[in-house]
């Protein structure tokens, strides 16, 4: 089966998340979208998102490591459904590493030119509903 | 907190596909909407939806009853992804009652005119990935 366009962008985002390249993960969101920082708190704007992607990095240590596999993409009407195993782990000083899996879930948008930009990223996936 | 415009909505579609109200339910859909009807399994476009659904109401021997509760919405830009805890339910001829409980998946757009329309029906959530 041929490789969707937004396989290869989720893997530039891991990418991009994983040399804490902020210019670059900003320009995978759309102008108003909303990330899910963590059960309970979303923050919702480029403006806030990059706020937040620095706190997280900080949270972390500047240790993250973020890897999305068994990327599955449900399109419809410009826009995506977009479903991932992520792995999301850490060395954080003087503590055990962080690992974490989550069945994760981001939504797209097709711009009229033809990008795709994140209008939801919810790495939770239906985890929120516990 | 006040109830999400699109909670009454999924509420209504329940309502729609309990009475096999199946104008009612393509109403919910926008004209380029994926269903995913089960595992593998897609239908794109009202006309595939609406087939997609007979078949549903036949297979299950028109006694489906589906309800959603814990409905959670996330918006961004003019999009929102919709968690909600599904029950399917139908008495089968002769068999014994099904009975499956989903975390669902949605995508919602709203449209210029104000109203939200489903653009990916997934009610499989991600146990797509397993």
């Amino acid at each position: 089966m041929e490789k969707h366009e937004l396989e290869s962008l989720l893997e530039q985002a891991d990418a991009a998340w994983n040399e804490e390249d902020i210019n670059s993960i900003l320009d995978t969101y759309d102008e108003d979208a909303t990330l899910v920082v963590q059960p309970g708190m979303n923050v919702r704007g480029k403006q806030q998102i990059r706020k937040a992607v620095e706190a997280i990095f900080n949270h972390f240590n500047h240790t993250l490591c973020v890897k999305q596999r068994d990327i599955t993409v449900i399109e419809g009407s410009e826009t995506a459904l977009v479903l991932a195993r992520a792995t999301i782990s850490a060395n954080q000083m003087g503590e055990a590493p962080f690992v974490q899996e989550r069945k994760s879930t981001y939504v797209y948008r097709k711009k009229p030119d033809g990008r795709w930009l994140c209008v939801v990223d919810n790495s939770y996936g239906v985890d929120l509903l516990s």
